[in-house]
C-alpha cells in the first residue's frame, strides 16, 4: 500500500470531493476491501476539522449469499434502522462519501435475475440516490482500487495497473490535485456556461445504431462539476466527473439508441443494451446479456421508463483517454456521453428552489440508472430554440469554442 | 485461509451458539478483520434458515482515529440510527452473534485514558450489554483469531497457533463439535445444580492480595452454559464458555482482591487491578496501568461501584488449559474465577419473571464489567444458608463431587 498516495486521495475527497465544512459530520461507505481507503478518509476528515465520522461497511460477499439462499420473498427487505441512518444525515447536514465502486464487479452475473433485482433496487438505494439528486447531503462517489476490480478490467489482478488508472481520472498524477482540481471545474463550468448562452431545445445523437432526440424543458439548465446542497454547501459529486448535464423533458425523448459501453449494475453486466423511445417512453428495451435487471428497473414505476439525464463528455475525458472500460458506472459514465433512465435533477431547471419534481415538470422515479450512450463514432448536435442546429462533438471532439 | 475449519466455526456458532431458529433474523457484528468470519457465519445462518441477515462491521483503526483528532466533548456521542439497530434486534426478536474479540487488542493503550474512556463508555455500548444482561435477543460473544491479536498473546503475529488455541477452546478439535458442546453444557449445568442444591449464602476468595466475601441474595439463582431469551429461545451466550455463575446482593460484598489476569477494555490494558470493598460498595481501586478506565467506569452511576455477577472456573477449563493470557475479557474470564462490577442479571434469581431488577435486589448500571480473580493459588469457599464452610476449589481443582 502506498499510505503517502493514499492519504492524497482522501484529502482530495474530503476537500475537494464534499468541501469538508469544519464541524461537520461525515459518514463514509464503503465495501469491507475498501478498509484502507476509508480509514484514510476517516483521518483526512478528523484532520480538516470533522465532528463526528461514521464509517459503514457493505459486504458484497454477504450479498452474494443473501441472492442465492434467502428466502424470496424478503431479498426487497430493508431494516428501518437503515433508513433512520440515510435520514440522520440529512438532519445533521452531514457530508456523505461513497466509495461506490464494486469490489467484484461481476460478482452476481452468475446468479439468477430475478433474485438479483430485488436486492438492487430497494427502498434504501431509492432513498440514497433520492437525497443525492435533491441534494439533501453534500455527497461525493468515489471509486477505491481492489484486485476484484483490477481482475473485472484487465483480466488479471494487476492491482498497482488500475492504482495508476485511477490516479490518472481522478488527478492525483498532478503535483497539485486539489489546484488542479479547480482549474478542471473551472473548464466544466465555462462549458456548462456556453450550452446555457446557447439556448438548446434538443440534442440529437447519430451513430451506429443510434439515432435519437432528446428534448430539454423551456427552463433546463446545464451543469457540471457539482452541485449546493439545499443547506447551501459546495460539492464535488463525482470523483471523477467529466460531464456537462441537464435534465431533459420526460415527454420529448423520441428514436433509437445503442449503448457504447457495458452497463454495471451492482455485480451484474447488462451488455449490448438498446432501447427505443416514443413520446418519451421506453418502449423497448434489448441486450444480449441482462436485459431482466433493466427491466425489473423499468416496471418500478412510471418515470422509470422517462429520462432524468443527458449528460455530454468529450474525448478529453481523463477516464476516456485510459483507452479502458471500468464495469463501473461512475467512471464508465465520465468517459463518454450518457443518459440516464429514471428521476431527474430539480436544480437542473432555472428556478427550481422549494418546488417539487412534478412542479418543474421533471422526471420522477425511485431509479436512476445511467448509461454510455457516445464515443468517436456518434455525432452530437444542438437544435437551438431558435430553430439552429449546431455540432457539439465530431469524432469526441467539441465543437463549440472554449476561447484558449 | 482454512476454509473447512471456518465453516465448522461458523455452524458452531449458529447452531450452539445463537441456536438458530428457523426463519429467524440474525445480526453479526464484527470488526473489518473479521470479514472470512462474518462471511462464513452469515451463510451459515442462511443455510439454517435465516429470513435474513445483517453484517455490521466496526473499525478499531477509524475509533482509534476518533480519539486521537475528535473534539473532546463528542467522544461519547452516538448517533441515533445505531440505537434504533440495536432495538429492532430485540424488536424482531433476531440472534445476535457478536465477533467481540478486538483485532489489536493494546491499540488504544498509548491513548491518554481520558480520552479513551468516553469511547468505551457510550449508550451504544450499555444498551447492548444491557440488551444482553436483560435476554432480549438471543446472542452469543466469539472470538476470532487476526495476526494483530497473535502479535498481543504470543509476541509474534502467529496465527496458526492462535487458531489452534482458540479452536481448543471451543471445541472445533474435537471430530463433532457440536456433540462435544452438548456433552460440555450438561456438565457445567449438573455444575450449577450442585451449587443450587447446596444453598450457598456468601463465597469467600483467599489468595495472595485477596481476602474478599461476596455475599448472594437469598434467591440468586446459579447458572451456567447460556440463558433463555424472554421470548423463551435457549442459547448460549458465550463461546467458549466454562462459568457457574450468579448475581449477588449488592450489597454484601467485603475486603480486598487483587486481579490474577490483566483486563483489557477495547483496545486498553488495566494492569495489576486491585480492589477494596465495604459494604457492598468498591471504596478503592488501584491499578499499575489504565487504573483511569476503571475509575472513569466506576463513576458512571451508582451500581458501578458495586457488584454484578460472580462466577467460578476451574482448572479444567479448556481456555485455563492454554496457558495463555488472551488479552480478551471473553477468553480469559472463562479460565479463571471472576466477578464484575456493574449491572447483575435478573435470570440468575429465582421467581425473576416481570420483575426489574430494582424490585430483584439485582445491582442496576450502565457498565458491567468482568475481571479476573482466580487461579491456583486462590481458594474459593462456600458458606452454605445452614452456616456451613463447604471448599468449592482448591488449587484450581472442584471439590464438590460430579459424578463420574
Amino acid at each position: 500500500m502506498d499510505e503517502e498516495r493514499l492519504r492524497r486521495y482522501a484529502e482530495l475527497v474530503v476537500r475537494v470531493g464534499v468541501n469538508l465544512r469544519p464541524g461537520q459530520d461525515v459518514t463514509i461507505e464503503g465495501y469491507v476491501e475498501h478498509a484502507p481507503f476509508v480509514r484514510a478518509v476517516a483521518r483526512a476528515a478528523y484532520e480538516a476539522g470533522a465532528r463526528h465520522v461514521e464509517a459503514t461497511y457493505s459486504d458484497q460477499i454477504v450479498t452474494r449469499t443473501r441472492v442465492e439462499l434467502a428466502p424470496a420473498e424478503t431479498l426487497d427487505w430493508v431494516p428501518d434502522w437503515q433508513i433512520a441512518r440515510l435520514k440522520s444525515h440529512a438532519d445533521r447536514e452531514a457530508a456523505r462519501i461513497a466509495i461506490r465502486s464494486q469490489p467484484f464487479p461481476f460478482l452476481l452475473d452468475d446468479l439468477p435475475r430475478e433474485r438479483v433485482a430485488p436486492v438492487q433496487n430497494n427502498r434504501l438505494r431509492e432513498l440514497s440516490s433520492r437525497q443525492h439528486t435533491t441534494e439533501q447531503v453534500a455527497w461525493t462517489l468515489v471509486g477505491f482500487p481492489t484486485e476484484g476490480w483490477a481482475e473485472a478490467v484487465f483480466g488479471e489482478p494487476d492491482l498497482e495497473r488500475l492504482w495508476e488508472a485511477i490516479a490518472h481520472c481522478v488527478r492525483l498524477d498532478e503535483a497539485d490535485p486539489v489546484a488542479a482540481w479547480q482549474a478542471h471545474v473551472d473548464r466544466l463550468l465555462a462549458r456548462a456556461g456556453a450550452l446555457n448562452e446557447l439556448g438548446v431545445d434538443a440534442l440529437r445523437f447519430h451513430g451506429p445504431g443510434t439515432d435519437l432526440t432528446v428534448g430539454l424543458l423551456p427552463r433546463s439548465r446545464w451543469m457540471s462539476a457539482g452541485g449546493e446542497t439545499v443547506f447551501g454547501q459546495w460539492h464535488i459529486a463525482n470523483v471523477p466527473t467529466e460531464e456537462t448535464f441537464t435534465t431533459p423533458d420526460p415527454a420529448r425523448t423520441e428514436g433509437s439508441v445503442r449503448s457504447t459501453r457495458p452497463l454495471t449494475i451492482g455485480g451484474s453486466v447488462v451488455k449490448d443494451l438498446e432501447m427505443r423511445f416514443a413520446g418519451g417512453e421506453i418502449v423497448e428495451a434489448r441486450a444480449s446479456s441482462g436485459v431482466e435487471l433493466v427491466e425489473a428497473q423499468l416496471a418500478k414505476d412510471g418515470g422509470a421508463r422517462r429520462l432524468g439525464e443527458v449528460a455530454l463528455v468529450d474525448g478529453t475525458s481523463r477516464v476516456g483517454d485510459t483507452g479502458l472500460v471500468f464495469f463501473d458506472t461512475l467512471f464508465d459514465e465520465n468517459a463518454t456521453c450518457h443518459i440516464a433512465y429514471g428521476r431527474g435533477f430539480a436544480d437542473c431547471v432555472d428556478g427550481h428552489e422549494g418546488k417539487s419534481l412534478a412542479e418543474l415538470g421533471v422526471n420522477d422515479s425511485a431509479i436512476h440508472t445511467d448509461f454510455m450512450i457516445g464515443g468517436p463514432e456518434v455525432d452530437v448536435d444542438a437544435v437551438t430554440r431558435s430553430g439552429e442546429t449546431v455540432p457539439l462533438l465530431r469524432n469526441d471532439v467539441w465543437q463549440l469554442g472554449e476561447g484558449s
